[in-house]
């Protein structure tokens, strides 16, 4: 127990919530603290400092202190009783799954628990007829993927990282095939979750739609965790596709390749990716991954459907890629192939970071309209050409969302400030064309500054929800809000 | 001027509001406020009774008292002005559109002032390359789709009624082809609203998804007037289908018919309506339209695509509804045939008029999980027929959504109770089957009771964001929370 005490003298940034904090000793006049929780978790909460360290960052460049404690329930009973610790205690609660966040969104910035729910991982339910699972906060979507083999049924939702459903719902994540089949936003059935004080509301029953009274359902996929913390998940899920092909293009211009989605959209062709990579990102996707894609704006796309449907969409496809100066259309049939093509993709962080081994990636994503998104590309293309930084750009272009991948030595403070500025160019532009600051990492406490350039008076009412939720504002303090 | 007072006298249900609002001579010491209200609106102020009587009404049975006033604001300043002189007086505020809601939604129960957006019907921007309209709130459904005739764009949401599309989303509308589309929820991309303040704000910007920050645009829609005023709208289009098919099929059980739903979905055959009759609508359905169905539950469906997508389709759902008990399945490709038959579904409402014209139409609705739809139904047929009133039953049913058109007399009491306590039984058996007590008419006031049985403990967050963004409770109240 001392181990915490320690943990706290060396905070990284000291709150004025630690000195309600000690879990050795307890407050003046409380029970020890330490033994309250310890009754109710046993070994399944992590006090010291080397245990607490890993807490410390999720997977971006993000580092906060740790946590004053870690605690891993195994159920929402436990959850209740640790918020309501924590609201008699005005303690702050950080709930996080996989920590594969990429805005800091799961870290402890002003200390407090973590609730760690990695051990949630059951899948309760599934309804076949319905297209439903009901699945505790932990579950990841590989997990869930791997359950439903053999069931004709899965969850299509890939944000690249094997996240948990949980966390992918805090964030309203999405990913590669959301043009499809849309992200968290529209694949969240209910929630069941614990407010900050401690009571269980689940925010929907199992109707497919429903016009009775608020969203709650909505308001929470995205949330963050500071309206409360989820302890079980209705999700949709969809029937695996008869038939899956996918094709690669390259084109002269980014205006090519944006126009040829639009066109896609147009004729109704419901491809379930396609993902842009600039000149940049191919070359580093060739030498990470010995592949040999021309080095131009590249299109991956991937449909799925019945095989007569599918290759009538390929078709299509194809004469609308040819139209839009796109070249080299070549579609995979074969697993193998479309595979190692979805692989080159993937690791395109990994192709980025060989580019230059002593920097670190700062990834990043803006959203705007499909209008506007080769002209947003192009634009941030020139800014970072001019800032001197490396800095792939790799999109999901049927969403008008886009990443930069910065490769940033962040010992180098000067290289970090070009990087800010760069950033910051790019969200303001984003905005300027009417588009969001994330797509779909949120905005957890990297994005602070541009959530009220976003959405100005909007802010108000999305605080006095935050305060009416959490008037203590126990919940994940410093992540949306500042 | 002395009509409103008059009007005022005459209330069916006084409210304690009543004593704020004294039009013609304005409250002690302050202004005359009728001069006030004058000042901006001028001739689109409406205070005699005789003007104020159609806004007791909507399409429902309910009727309630009329409002204090009637105003037609022409902008979102207009609205702004209105809302703060509410906020300094205390008065209810009612937004309306075309008045087609069946639940009481735009009904003024405790007095005030109606805000009529009728008058705020123009199309302000389509953006063709993102699929986006941009629309004053009075536009409704079907002149947004004579405006993008011929742009190869339209816009699915179909509840029936030519309601406005700030009205559809306050309600969180949808109807028959909401299987593909999906209901307002899914359609509405940003709200511009004015809040109880008088604040205006925009929900979001234009970007496909986001992750910035809590969604207040789903918050919106479905609140049903009690957060805000709406002034502007951007929504979602989709392209016109290449080819559209219609086909019908009759079955010998509810179960045959449902499973067929269920079968198509696990296929994948994204069927864009899928509507079921019951035995006794398609009866009233034959005589009322002279069609020749089979007297018994039948599916009508529609499908939107490819030539070649849609042949398959057809082919595919032809195969499944064999396979499921479905005869006589017979497609409809000629545009005249394809109206016949939905001209006859649209016209359900009038064959059931038809079939006891003394009674009076009480539509109602409740969704299931699909998986439990057959039995729902079934189970309120069989409760229907034991409490011999005379109910069609229409619906919905890849979105386990149906309708009760339960002709009752509103003079005969005995048979009111009958009705209502039939009505309840059904509420309460979908919301036993994991359902929600509306599919897509609202609360209202019509459902005050019902909001607690389905959402238990999550009420209170609803109230606590209600209390949070309307402190004073001017904002269409007696809706949604009793």
């Amino acid at each position: 127990m001392a181990e915490a005490t320690k943990a706290n003298q060396t905070n990284d940034n000291p709150s004025h919530l630690d000195q309600k904090m000690n879990l050795s000793t307890g407050e003046p006049g409380t029970e020890t603290i330490a033994s309250e929780l310890a009754a109710i978790f046993g070994d399944r909460m992590i006090t010291t400092e080397a245990g607490c360290a890993p807490y410390r960052k999720d997977e971006s460049f993000h580092v906060a202190r740790p946590p004053h404690a870690v605690v891993q329930p195994e159920n929402a009973e436990e959850i209740q009783e640790m918020v309501r610790w924590c609201a008699r205690h005005r303690m702050p609660i950080v709930p996080r799954g996989a920590g594969t966040s990429l805005e800091g969104n799961c870290l402890a910035v002003c200390g407090g628990i973590c609730i760690d729910t990695t051990r949630m991982n059951s899948v309760i339910a599934v309804h076949q007829d319905d297209f439903h699972a009901v699945v505790q906060p932990g579950v990841t979507r590989r997990q869930l993927n791997n359950y439903l083999k053999g069931s004709g049924l899965f969850f299509p939702i890939d944000p690249g990282a094997d996240a948990t459903l949980g966390g992918m719902a805090a964030t309203r994540a999405s990913g590669t095939n959301a043009v499809l089949y849309g992200s968290m936003r529209e694949n969240v059935v209910n929630i069941e979750l614990v407010l900050a004080d401690g009571s269980l509301i689940r925010t929907a029953k199992r109707p497919p739609k429903s016009a009775a009274g608020y969203d709650l359902t909505r308001l929470m996929v995205g949330s963050e965790g500071t309206l409360g913390v989820f302890t079980e998940l209705t999700i949709k899920l969809y029937p695996v596709p008869e038939s899956i092909l996918s094709a690669s293009c390259a084109y002269e211009t980014m205006e090519g390749a944006v126009s040829s989605v639009i066109e896609m959209h147009k004729y109704g062709i419901p491809v379930a990716r396609v993902e842009l990579l600039d000149e940049h990102t191919v070359g580093a996707v060739n030498r990470y991954s010995k592949t040999d894609f021309a080095v131009a704006p590249t299109l991956f796309f991937e449909f799925h459907g019945s095989e007569q449907g599918v290759r009538e969409q390929v078709e299509l496809t194809g004469e609308i890629v040819r139209e839009n100066g796109g070249s080299g259309f070549v579609w995979a049939e074969m697993m193998e192939e479309r595979n190692r093509m979805w692989r080159a993709r993937h690791d395109v962080a990994y192709a980025t970071k060989q580019l230059r081994p002593d920097g670190k990636i700062w990834a990043t994503d803006v959203c705007v309209p499909v209008s506007r998104l080769a002209e947003c590309i192009n634009e941030t293309r020139r800014d970072i050409d001019e800032s001197g930084i490396l800095a792939p750009i790799v999109g999901h272009v049927g969403d008008g969302n886009f990443h930069l991948l910065l490769m940033v030595d962040h010992e180098n403070d000067e290289e970090v400030r070009a990087a800010e500025a760069l950033h910051r160019r790019m969200v303001l532009r984003a905005l300027e064309m009417e588009g969001t600051c994330t797509g779909e990492h949120g905005i957890g406490y990297g994005k602070l500054d541009f959530l009220k350039a976003e959405h100005g008076d909007a802010i108000r009412p999305m605080r006095l929800i935050k305060q009416a939720l959490d008037p203590q504002g126990i919940m994940n303090p410093g992540k949306i809000f500042e």
